[in-house]
């Protein structure tokens, strides 16, 4: 590829979708105006386990307005399909507190809120089920007593989107039916490892239940189409998925439900078909559409955060710096319903450096909390906060600087990766040489010990990486009668990926970017595409977008050959039209796009419209890595945290819209920072959410982000489209890890949990 | 083709459409509930020429519920497009009666209608130009005299759907500028052919304003997109084409306007973009939805029916029943808006036989009378009352049977067409002869002369033809995730084309039929298509699908290929599934097409979607010829009409769904029924419309109709998918004929003006 060449690619756009969402003039789910519209809001459970009694409904059936209240019993055909869809209204057992019990349907949002308020829920308590490890006991009692999850349901719930692979090798251990679900990963012998090991370092850590924290709650419109289907409106991630969920847990054919996904106000792994299949039952047996849209606190109790998480980390290493072995333990929550991200923590706990020996346990653990759902780069925060913690250590041991050490066992192209496979060609070891030679760093190392008084300044570093989703996808390119190229795609719009398909289409034809559109589609038309998550969008629809613009320029090019009697071998697509090469900017040897969209359309028009296609499925990955630089001051006197400087360096591959790589990557380290020192879902000694807003739920605010610098590092990957690779999960991974080792640079201690809340760095602290 | 081979093409199947509609179910735009929305009345002129002084709308502004009151001074940006769009209010002038002056918005249709009433307009009356004839006269007054049509404009109507092409070389003669357009047809020498002619016979042929008669009438729903943009729901037959009117007449680009095509209540040519701009503008306007839904009376007086004419047809023949000379002059009205369909009938009077010479003169006048559409087979069913009336008076004279006759001249494939190009393989030879041997004509050449008393009983015969239409057209052919197979269009389903289009799949595929689904797509994201008329759907978009299937079956072959280890040419798609030829039916031979659409789709899935995908261009017209019989009672005491049998046959290359075809051809019959006997629009010495309900505008009812026998006679189009030809307008053609035909063989009476109501017969009886 000839970098300069490029016209389009690799120049920062600003993305499509902005305008329409910087006026305010972008319409989400929540504003779609249908005539006869009902407004739905859940009752949720108050206890976190308990048998359903029963549910009085007299008082809030009374108030003007209501039109119904649905329960479980008024939803018999809805529960097939994902488990946690199954139960979107609780049927015997009630399974976390917030869990919805009851659906009001009303003719406004008054209306149903205040009928909301007085139903009446009759619960039997049983035991509550919080505690990870005492849960996986034998002894336990069970999150789950009175209703068992089939091993199907929980075998489908594993395959959900970041749900990971499914256990490699079972580990033989005596363990209650709260364990869901088990992971093994296991090369060479650690016990070897360990002896050939000059130094061992090992950490318990601790990670908390954290939320998407997307500025729209999950939302969804569903109508009925009157002929037992159901359209859905939604805030979605994925057409195709949701329309999936909805038909399974509905019983429907695929073809009876319609999806249409609206502008999402972010997702982040967290919008994959959430509520549509209880709002979609509500107006199936309403008759009427129905809106459903969680407020903030229905949204921190009910929808599907990522779960909390115990890693056990142990890892040796020769003194001359060289890792032998790793040995983890991780146990992750995963609430009422199985879909933790054990599976992919277990795969990143060893995914950045070449462990020679390695044993890694994974467990998932069932309580009485909500079920997780995805979030950005699902188990690599954890896993990388606990590893990153422990090669600190190691290199504190050894008395080597910690990018030097990591430098010396991150893996190359062929080495193989924790599942045996090898490595393709990734640029973890530039992204820390970049680091390694960047002014933070160089300061760091050239410090004296000055670092005293009760503010303490520290860096850290931190690396992460992330194999990158595959998910084949179709798209299409049309040169529309208008004149304009048409790209249509089944994915949906988020972080400004149809911004990305445009620059591709444009440089791939050759035309202008402003003459280039791209559309969605609905899931009863839409060309194939999976869930914008995963960070594969524009590695696998990027690359179908491409093959379809390739495919409409040869269609181009065959027809302008005709029109201008060249050979399309002798012309050239530029701008807004098609040109003789090495000619005079003449009419006799050009044609334009336009020209050529009115000779196929029209009444009588003589030539086929220009349709291209492409198809594709990526079959290999294409990691993304990353490696960071946290400076931070701590207050010795309080335990609060200031973020100073941040370094975010990334191996993207090819920064196709630099603007939106930046953005990407921006975003995630404040989301990052989130994890590091902010965020929390706190639950209670019975199981109720106690952060059931934002003022107790600390999103990271705006004055708490330092500027963050932006290192692209691009080793081109060989199958995404002008090298890309995903860039939307990597960047999230390592800031807990490098806050955490700048904390520990700074202060000398080493923080056991994230989030690193002042309370518990200045208990740490004043423990000494 | 073998036919024997096809499992689905050729058997009858029942409209995919049709449950919906038959229960109730099907939504139109009408029914389109969206919230905030307006409805529009329009406030209709009462005089057919004036100057348009004022608008009071004082006291109609008070009724509550009314929102605005719009007239062309609101609407400034609306004034590009076609001319009648660009007059969607009427300006300073006003031309017919009917026009829409105002538009009232209101929160409910009765406020509006109340509105409505009380609008007042002042006008400053103009002459009302209505005679033809007399507005050819250089000295006319204009139908149109204080604002000009420019050039670009009546040029741009000439080249609306049905409106046929430009004059090919203009007539000397001196005319009134009410004559919009000619148009001359010559070959050969007539003065020499009339010459050479035994006989002569000709006559003068008047025919009515004919309405489409559709059920649905005109309805439009607009919704702003908030950016300035518009989405439209409308009943109409081309997506493509109402976009780019409505943009050109807001002056918006077409990515600005968003079409999406609701279930057509009928069409029949009438429904390309007439009230969409209004609505649209409306909305823009108003900042909320408009729907727009015409009265039956505001249909009736505000659509655009096709219009009046006179054919002066003269033919000339030898003794041995050859045609040597046809000449004609004809005169189409085109009310206050040139899109007559002067050149499809000029083709029309000429095309049928082979006329060695011919002379055809065809002039467009304007009067104050309502501007005309297409309707089915524009400007045939004129042209064959004429010409077959003439041919029968010929055989008469002849004394040849009038089927021989016609088969003595009837052209064959290389024989020149009216316009000098050479005519393909067409079948009109091959329904006259079918008819010749029909029960019918039988009995018709062995009666005696027992024809007498008060009630009289004929059996007359008529021709028609249809180029039939030709645009480009794409189509993609989906195996969907659910493992249907989805083929999506940019066409409309009128007529039940999408089911066809479901077997041309069916059937390329190799799939079971009810696998398949055909959805279509909206003006953003469809794959092009023309509009559903022209009789050319099934010929351009179905040989796009059937290259779609083609395209995805190879797809499909390649993977079933390689998860059996098979070559794909080894394999059979059947039914649900892909087998190895001449294997038993086991798993290991076969594998379902859920299967493989499991295999291209979800995350990891390793194989890329199938993804089909067809276009062309038809450059070959398909013609498709007809032959009817009608057998009639006549009332010599009141000149009523009975109809006692008909028979239909008609050259459709292949019938695909013959119920499909069936029913067009006996719905065209019903609709030929009413132009011969029934219909007519009919204004007063004022221009006012004085058949403004189905009260006054006669369409023919169920009693009216006799048994209509379909012959089907396949004669395969070589570029037609399986053979096909279009079916839609040539049965509607001779119909008219045929009846006139049969009246005469009874009566011995020639009608002279169509429709033959009883008072024009009786009176022709009477004078004996």
């Amino acid at each position: 590829m000839v970098v300069s060449d490029q016209r389009v690619i690799g120049r920062p756009m600003p993305r499509a979708d902005a305008p329409a969402k910087l006026n305010g003039q972008e319409r989400f789910a929540g504003d779609l105006a249908l005539a006869g519209l009902l407004h739905a809001r859940p009752v949720l459970s108050t206890h976190a386990h308990a048998r359903l009694v029963g549910v009085q409904s007299e008082a809030a059936r009374a108030v003007p307005g209501v039109v119904t209240i649905l329960t479980a019993a008024d939803l018999p055909f809805a529960q097939g399909g994902p488990p946690r869809a199954a139960e979107s209204l609780a049927r015997e057992e009630i399974v976390y507190a917030g869990q919805p019990v009851a659906l009001v349907l009303a003719e406004s949002e008054g209306a149903a809120a205040e009928a909301a308020a007085l139903v009446e829920v009759q619960y039997e308590d049983l035991p509550v089920v919080l505690d990870l490890v005492a849960a996986m006991d034998p002894g336990s009692p069970l999150a789950r007593s009175l209703t068992k999850m089939g091993e199907d349901a929980a075998e489908a719930a594993m395959h959900g989107v970041g749900g990971g692979g499914a256990a490699e090798e079972a580990p033989q251990e005596k363990l209650s039916a709260n364990v869901s679900g088990q992971t093994h990963l296991e090369m060479g012998d650690v016990a070897t490892g360990f002896a050939a090991a000059d130094v061992v370092a090992e950490g318990t850590y601790d990670t908390a239940w954290v939320h998407q924290g997307y500025i729209e709650t999950q939302t969804c419109v569903a109508a009925p189409d009157g002929m037992g289907g159901v359209t859905i409106h939604a805030s979605t991630q994925g057409l195709f998925r949701t329309r999936q969920v909805v038909a399974q847990t509905l019983g429907l054919a695929q073809e009876q439900v319609r999806v249409v996904a609206m502008p999402v106000g972010g997702g982040f792994g967290g919008k994959f078909g959430l509520i549509e299949p209880l709002t979609a039952a509500a107006a199936l047996v309403a008759r009427r559409p129905v809106r459903l849209g969680f407020t903030r606190g229905e949204d921190l109790l009910a929808a599907n955060p990522t779960p909390a998480g115990r890693l056990e980390v142990k890892i040796g290493a020769r003194r001359d710096g060289k890792v032998t072995a790793i040995q983890a333990r991780l146990i992750f929550d995963t609430g009422a319903y199985p879909n933790s991200p054990m599976a992919g923590a277990a795969f990143a706990v060893a995914g950045c450096y070449h462990f020679p020996n390695l044993d890694i346990k994974g467990f998932e653990v069932m309580t009485n909390r909500l079920g997780p759902g995805a979030y950005r780069a699902p188990g690599n925060p954890q896993a990388s906060f606990a590893v990153e913690s422990v090669m600190d250590d190691l290199a504190g041991r050894l008395e080597l600087d910690p990018i030097a050490f990591r430098l010396l066992n991150v893996p190359s192209e062929g080495d193989p990766r924790p599942d045996g496979k090898a490595w393709p060609i990734i640029g973890l070891k530039d992204c820390l040489e970049r680091l390694s030679v960047h002014p933070l760093w160089q300061r760091r190392a050239a410090r004296g010990a000055t670092n005293g008084g009760r503010f303490r300044e520290g860096i850290g570093v931190g690396v992460g990486g992330w194999r990158g989703g595959l998910e084949p996808a179709a798209a299409l390119c049309h040169v529309d009668p208008s004149g304009i190229v048409n790209v249509v795609v089944g994915a949906v719009d988020l972080s400004g990926t149809f911004t990305t398909f445009r620059m591709i289409a444009a440089e791939t034809l050759g035309v202008d970017y402003e003459l280039v559109r791209v559309v969605g589609s609905d899931s009863t038309n839409a060309p194939y595409s999976g869930g914008s998550g995963g960070s594969k969008i524009v590695y696998t629809v990027g690359q179908a977008v491409q093959r379809a613009a390739t495919d409409a320029r040869e269609q181009i090019l065959e027809l302008a050959g005709q029109i201008l009697e060249a050979a399309p071998q002798d012309l050239e697509i530029a701008g807004d039209r098609v040109r003789v090469k090495g000619m005079p900017a003449e009419s006799d040897y050009e044609v334009t796009i336009a020209k050529i969209a009115s000779l196929t359309s029209g009444f009588g028009a003589k030539h086929a419209p220009i349709a291209g296609r492409g198809t594709g499925a990526q079959t290999a990955n294409a990691p993304g890595f990353s490696a960071h630089l946290a400076r931070v001051r701590v207050d010795l006197d309080t335990g609060e945290v200031t973020l100073l400087d941040y370094v975010a360096s990334q191996d993207v591959g090819r920064a196709l819209n630099p603007a939106a790589v930046e953005g990407q990557i921006i975003g995630a380290v404040v989301q990052g920072i989130g994890w590091g020192l902010y965020e929390q879902l706190v639950h209670d000694e019975n199981g109720q959410v106690v952060t059931g807003s934002l003022m107790d739920y600390a999103l990271p605010r705006a004055e708490v982000v330092p500027h963050v610098e932006t290192v692209l590092v691009e080793v081109p990957s060989p199958d995404g489209p002008f090298g890309a690779r995903g860039v939307g999960e990597p960047p999230v991974i390592p800031v807990a890890a490098a806050i955490a080792n700048a904390i520990h640079d700074a202060t000398g201690v080493r923080p056991g949990a994230i989030p690193i809340t002042p309370e518990r760095l200045w208990k740490q602290i004043a423990a000494g």
